[in-house]
Order: structure tokens, then sequence, then C-alpha cells
């Protein structure tokens, strides 16, 4: 039986990925698409989001929300994702967007939702779930887990402190984590394990399959390797968290004790994440620590080749 | 013509008192009370809104909102207002709270409002305000104006450095400053000019007056006199909101940049505010200065001999 | 028996009014001066210190000390103090300063003292006190007391949260905080109550006295009135620190957790006084409250008047 | 020419590893140790570097510094070094400290240095270098580089946030770096390179040497392998920072901007590594990247070997 799922994203070329990868995946149920600011202005990811789904003949609703964090604003990252928010890689025009905000269609589908049964999963700044939750906390029953990308306990990769998502909404990000319900964490160290890499690509487009597995392999193929990871390739984020989903035998975790700073310092988005009980504060997500890459991206490979 | 004006508040003593001043001000015309814990729990705070209204004779909606600011919880002051909120003086009980949440409620009011219409005014910790206006950015522009009880520019009331109201909620209170529309903050050093003395209460009291007046009275007779403010009196912190809009004569008030302390540290839910211009940032808030406390009792005592 | 003291400062307007009060009360036994930047930079102050003494007729070392703080660097308050630290009243050469460092010189007046016998003031920001203390930290037991000008539970004079000298240097604050020590704070909020007016310098200049009581009206005629204070008059902060020794009649106090905001955020320098009891911490500071402002004019025109 | 050198520390197990590298490297002129509390308390501390220094034969100066960080307290790491800071490693008492502070220590051979001269190595809280140089900031022209083993860009290993000798005093280390002197660090990511295994610790014993070799390699093997470092050995913190004078070519480095978290927060000693340019800072350090760790335990061994 398939797990119902919902995506709050802000594509970006690696939400493009991931987008396709649920889609592709029997294993899940992708019941909702909402959609943030945060790797390019609100308006490109918005459309970005419905080309996603279009070319692989979904017809998921997709909901417009925040074009804004909590506090202040985004500062889309072109240096990755361009200013189309897709690598410069074009996508026909896919479905308008359905109507309303994107915190009231996540609370409408929770309170739609038997107890424990929904998934949330978060691959932008997290302001979209935190408003459904922070304004209606009693649908946290209806949570089953949220799985996050975002955070590193170790370096960041927006800032010297934090990750991009992190930092995009560190308040957000607070918020679920206090929320009550069981929270996965895919960090900056844990997608550093899945480098894209030449080789990689070129497995993937072997496989054949139609335009979306193509533009999968295109959009790959425009980042270039990692400063920050010695350039042996660039880390494949957002798909990490729902490989987690449909596949967690490639994956080790551990329960930590996670808290991000707030305020306005150097360490504003970092996520504290007590991996080895240093400090005094349970556990309130689990991290994911380890990804079989190999297996991660022939999963990938052969969930593209599905699509059309 | 009366102002339309939304009440948050979390009864809470000064509240009662304040939505009585509001409920008696023909100036005023009070379209929606929303509630949210602070003072007391939630339970408390909503059964005592509508047991405050309903004694005025007041058919104003009342939503429940917030029984949690957006990060952490609250602390309700039984020190100042008891575990029931009132301190101890007894109300008749009130009608049900209407339906729904109050974050919706104040989507919903603003959505059905002209262009800056309506008068935002919050008393409570900030939750329920920020919720509306960051869930739904676009109703900034119905609003005329945001009157807050809440911070200081000197001492703190809760902790050395922080006010009840912005220590309770300061990230939601940082999202009203930065909302784009124009606010107006009543500090504790303005309430500290409004000294509620067995003098002033006297004075009301022989008004003669309803129930209301009677019980106001009461309320304003329970709270010993104010160590922080050398024992002449009490503050009574929240009216002074309301009679900013009904007599904005009895005050001054100065633009100034105001940050809120987020972050964990001893500063946190500490308003920073500029009033000499000493730092690069531009004023976002006006904050009333000086109040002529006569003239505020004066108005206070006339407006509740109107009620029932 | 006149009580040893050591005070550190960097005239500055009010330290030069502070150490004549000093020389002029015998009461107090100045056995060395040492000095920091701060209201000019260390060159002014180390000369105005030697001028200001000399022309009292002392021959008390002047040991010059920090050029910055602990981290980062001072910047002279020139808006108050002028370039030259004096307001632009002119006084003779004094005798050049003493050989040595600041900091040395004062763990050598702590080695030759008894136990508890040597009262440290501090005018300044607090680098040259911490850094003797923090070096040899043993040399506490040699401390009687520790008087402060630094600090406000309430609005800062130099950012929004914080006052000129703990602003400078708040990590030296801090270590003198926690240094083992009793320490007295003299904080804005008492200094506001020692307000400089025509009248009180009339009445200081009327006493006729030497070439010190003519310099030392001349510079507080140089001052404006101080806004934040409503124009009242402007605050003579740092010869309270010495009337707080000379005559604590003057003065009531009271024992208060105070903790010092470091980091880089907006509350940097700010003193959280916990004056109710409101966090867990013990009192670590007494902090001078109220002043009998007219018994405070009065004991410095009549010690001015003792001077040459 | 041998290079002169000073080595701060706090011995600690490494600590002791990496005063015998330096004594068994004729490229260094050790000319002073000094001491601080951490790893252990002072007494400990102290009395643990004279006992490494004699049983190398060693008339250095060791002198007593820093018992408490600028700020608090020391809280000795008793998990890595057991109570006595060798992990049980009994060494012959060695001679009687100098007499007079580490700070002064520092100063004095500051002094007697030509410019750009003397090297000075921290391995421990960098509290007695600061309190040297900040209180006579002149003696940096004295100064050749600071090399510090100290802080981490990623995870730390004391908090989430941050590596022992930083947390234990950030304030100081904050310090060093402001100093306007070269300053090298030597972080957790390059000591996670330098892995204690059994087999290097055979190959090291294999030398056969002396009395320094043999306990050095007890030392050695009573560390258990890192959790941390997944297992795989446990790091030789460090001696790292002797062997980057001794042999660079082992080594990469990379300039970076480094700012230090003080404050009160969970990020307290954190240092936030600039390594990729994303913040407008300067770079003001240059931080060790890279190891060959082959290359540095075969030095390890090879000059070990060479002491008594």
């Amino acid at each position: 039986m398939s797990r119902p799922i919902l995506i709050d994203c802000d594509p970006g070329t690696d939400d493009a990925i991931a987008l396709w990868l649920a889609l592709g995946s029997p294993e899940l149920d992708l019941q909702l698409v909402t959609v943030s600011g945060g790797n390019a202005g609100l308006d490109r990811t918005l459309a970005n989001a419905s080309a996603i789904l279009s070319l692989a003949g979904s017809e998921v609703p997709v909901v417009p929300g925040a074009d804004r964090p909590l506090m202040g604003r985004f500062t889309g990252d072109v240096r990755v994702h361009a200013a189309d928010g897709l690598a410069g890689v074009p996508l026909p025009r896919g479905r308008p967007p359905a109507p309303g905000l994107a915190a009231d269609a996540i609370r409408t589908a929770l309170r739609g939702a038997g107890p424990e049964e929904l998934t949330l999963i978060g691959i932008a700044p997290a302001t979209n779930l935190a408003l459904a939750l922070a304004t209606e906390p009693a649908l946290a029953s209806r949570v089953r887990e949220i799985v996050l990308m975002t955070g590193a306990w170790g370096e960041g990769n927006w800032t010297p402190a934090a990750e991009f998502n992190a930092a995009s909404d560190p308040e957000a990000l607070s918020v679920l984590l206090m929320a009550g319900v069981p929270v996965t964490l895919v960090t900056l160290e844990l997608t550093a394990q899945a480098l894209v890499t030449p080789e990689r690509i070129s497995a993937i487009r072997a496989r054949g399959g139609g335009a979306c597995l193509r533009a999968a392999c295109d959009i790959l193929a425009t980042t270039p390797p990692s400063r920050r990871l010695g350039g042996a390739g660039h880390p494949l984020h957002d798909p990490c968290a729902i490989a987690w989903l449909v596949a967690p035998a490639l994956f080790s975790t551990r329960p930590a004790a996670v808290l991000v700073e707030g305020g306005s310092g150097p360490g504003r988005g970092r996520t504290h994440v007590d991996r080895w009980g240093r400090t005094s504060a349970d556990p309130n997500a689990a991290v994911a620590e380890t990804l079989d890459a190999d297996g991660f991206f022939a999963l990938l490979g052969e969930r593209l080749a599905r699509l059309p």
C-alpha cells in the first residue's frame, strides 16, 4: 500500500529530481505539492513546480505559499539554480496552480487524513509547513512523519554556519522541530554522500526513459562539482529525502537533539545537532547519517525511467 | 464615523478593562475579538473574553487562537492575573465562542475590509496576528494600523530585559514589525504613567454605572502597587492601547526603529527601541511616550459608565 | 582614616570632575590613576588625566593602559567630550605619565595592599581593571570593593541597549562581575538623577575656589541638556561613583544579579540587572538606585572649593 | 637555524606528545612553556608539564598561568584525559615550576625577541596568550606567527557547536584572532586526519627509543577510538600544531575569515570559518585543511625516538 505524502518545495534543480523520484515511486502517493520561494522567487518556483508535474503527467494540485520567511525575506540561490530556478533547462509550461494558499491546503489535507496518516516532506524553507502547524497545532495528530532536507551538523553551504533551507527560515524550522511529531533530517552530511558525477549521469541516461529522465539528466549535468566537497561531484540534496521514504534500507539514522539557532548573529540558521549526547536535551529528530550512494543512484535511475 | 477594529487579547485583568473601554467608546466599532493564551491558559482567557463581552451586552464574535507561541510555550502570569486570569473577580458565564481559529478569523475580517480600513489591536502575545499576516501577507494592504501593548525601551516586567507580551512571543512581534503596516507601540514606559491608585478607583466607582463598571473597579482593586514603579500604584497596561485610538490627544509619540531580540540569550524578547537615532535603522514604529494620566482615567471612567 | 583608592578613567569631561572630587575629599586616599581610551583616544585621555591631576597639585602617578578593549576597538564619544576629551576647555599640560602599563600598575598596587584593603574605582571601559584581575585572580583578595560607573537597567545612552562604558568592553565588565569581590554599579538611572543645570553650576561657581573649580564649572557648562532625559539638564555620570564612597548616605542601593550581554547582536553591552528577583541568579552586585541630588551637588561644590 | 617558539599548553595527553615532538625537533627552539588549566585543573596540568619536560631532560622553564578562562571557569575533560590529565600513565615528578605568571612570562619573552621573531604555539584554552597580548598589544610586533590547535569548521567535540579549547575560552581566542599577527588554526577537521591506530602505535614503539617514546606510546594506547570519527582511531590533536611548524609540506592550508561566537547561546565557542568566501569578512587566519597522515606519524615516531 502506498504511503500518502505531501511535498513542500521550491524548485530548484534538485527539487525537480525529487518530485520526479516521488512520482515514479509506487511506494508513495503524492497528494499535494505546495510551493515556497527559496531557490528562486515564488513566481518561478511555482511555475517550475507545475511544469515538473505536468511533464510527468501528474495532476496533483500545486498550491502557492510563502514568498517570504516568517521574518525578513528570501534570497534565492541563483549561483546553483540560475535565475529560472532550473539551471536553464527549459520545460513545457505546466497546468495552472490550484487556488488558495499553501498553509491552508496543508491544513485541509491534514484535516482529511486519519490519525498519523500523512507524511510531510519539506525540501524548501520550512515556512509553509510551519505556518500550517503553528496555526492549527491539533493537526499534528494527523502527521505520520516529517522528512526534511535541511541543516548540517558541520559546515553550512549558505553561510559558514548554516545550510540554505535552514538559513532561509530558522524560526520555521524550529516550529517543526517543536511540533511533537517524528522528524527526520536529511542534512548536508548525508547529501554529501549523494555525489552526482558524469558517470552516474551517464548510467541514468543509458536507461532510456522519457522526457522526465532526459530533463533530469540535463539538469544534473548543469551543476559544477562542489568546491566544498573537494570537486568529486555535486551533492544531490532533495531527492535524498524522497529516497529515505522509498528505500530506508539505503540509510542509517541516529536520534539527536536538534536546536536551530535564531537571533541575528553569525550562527543564524545553524542546526546544533547533538549526535553524541553532549547536551542534556532529549532527541527530537532522527538524522540520516549514512547513504548507500550506489544504491541511491540506481534507485533514482530506475524510477526516473518509469516516468513519461 | 466609528473606526472598525479587531482586538486580539488574553484576558487578563487589564484586557478586561481594555475590552470594556473599547465597547464603551463610540469612536470604535469592535468587529471581532480573538483570543490567545498568555496571562492565563487559552481555556481561561477564552472563557474570560466571552464573559467580559457578555457582561457588556456585546455579541461580537470571540474566536479562540494560539495556545502556544510560534516557539515553545506560554507561561501564564499568575502573579498578576491569578489562576482564573481575572484576579478572582467572578463574572457570569458568557456566550460560547465562535467556531474557527483566530488567525483564520482575522484573515476573513481583513479580506472583507477595504484598503487600509481595519485597525488591529494586540494586547496579548502577538501570535494570532502574526500567523494571520505571515500566512497571507497580501492582507497587509487592508490594515490601517496595528496598535500593540508590548515592549519597553528600558527595564522589562517579565525578565530584566523583556515585557511580558514581547517575551511570550518575540518572533511573532518581529513578524508584525516587518509586515509593512504602520505600527504603534504602547510600552511599559507609557503604561507606567497610567497608575491605578485607590483615589482613581474611587473616582471611577463614584460615577455609578452598571455591572461592567463595578466589575472593572473590583478588578482594578485587586492588583497591589508595583514595586518596580516605587509603590505609587500599578500600571494599567492594555487600556492604554485602546485610549490611544479613542483620544490620541492624551498621548505623544515618537518614530523609532524597533528591533526585537530573538535567540535564546538573556535578552530574548527585548525590544531595542532606537528613540534617538543611534543606529542606522529606519523607524518602523511609533512609540507612545507620554500620557495625560488624569485625562486617561477620566476617559476610562466616563466610558465604563456608559456600559450596562 | 582615609580609604585607599585607585581610579581607572578615560578623561573625558565627567572623569575630570570625578578626579577632582576624589582629590578634594579627605575620606579618600588616591594612590594611583590608570587610564584607558574610551571617551577619546588614549593619547588624549592620558594627557588629560595628567593635566587634571597637575591642576589640582597632585603627584599621584598616572599610568597609561588600554588603547583598545579586549575585543575590537574603542570608538570615542566625541559628541559629548569633543575631540580633546575635555569639551574644549584648555588645561595646562600636566606632568609626564609614569612608566609601565595600567594593568601592571594595578597589580603592583594590589600586591602592596593588605587583605580587602584597596578600593578600585572604574569610570571608563573596564579593560584595565579586568586585565589586572584576570591575569592574577589571587589579587582579588586585596580588593575591598569595586565601584563602577557603568551600565543601565533600562535604556542605553550609546546604543538602545547599552551604556557607553559597558558597550565599550562588555567582556571586561563581565570579568569584574565574576571576580568574586563586592561590586557596586552606578548606572545611567542613578546618574540621571544628578542633573547638571545652570543653577547648579552657578551655585558651585559662587563658592569661589581656585583653578580646578573654575575649570570644572567651565566643563560642566559645555554639555547641552540631555534629550534622553527630557532636556532638564545633563547627567553627571562619573562623579557619582566617587560620591558613593565619600557620602554613601546620599544613596540607596539594591542587590541584584547583573549579567552583561556579549556576542555580536543588538544587545551587546547591555547589563541585564535583575532588580526584582525574576531570574534564578544570585545577586553579584549592588546597584545604586536613588541619589539625593541636592546633597550630591552641595558635596561636589564644597569639595571642588577645597582644591587649588 | 631553529625557530624560537613558546608553547602554551594544558597537559593533557596530546599535549604531552606535542611537547615531546617539539623537544625532539631541532627545527624548533623551545624557550618557554606556559600552562593553563583546561584538560585538567591547573595543579595537574602544571605538574604534568614539568614531568613531561623533565622526562625529556629539558630545562625549559615551565610557568603557571590561568586557572580559569576570561569568563566563567574551566571544566576539565576527564572523559579523555582522566583525572590526572595523562590518562593514568605515571611519569616521574618533574622540576618545580618557574616563578611568576604565564602572561607575564610570555610578555617578557616577547620583549626579549626581535621583530617578528617568536612563534607562539597554543594547544590549550587561549587565555594565557590572550592576556599577554591584550595587556601589551605592542608586543604583537615581536610575534612571527601564532599556531593554535583549536576550533572546527564543522561539528564540535565538546558541544555540538564547539571544539574544547575554543569552547573553554572563546573570548580569548577572539583576542588572538584580532591581534594583528598571522594565525594558523589546526582544527578538528585536520586532526581527524591524524588518527591513532594500534598499527601506528606499534610502528612507533618498534623504533625503540627511550622513556619518552615509551610513555608516549602508553598514552596513545589509552584513548579509545572516536565514535565521532566512526571508530577508525582517535584524533591526535595537539601534535599537529607542532608538526605544522616542523614539516609544513605535510599540510595544505587555506586563508579564511574566522569569527568566534561568544555570548551565552548554544553556539558559544563555535569558530565560524569562512572557507568559501561566503561572508564579506577578510581572511584573518590560515586554516590547515589536509594532512599527510602517514608522513605525520612517521615524523612523530622519528622525533620521539631521538628523546631520552
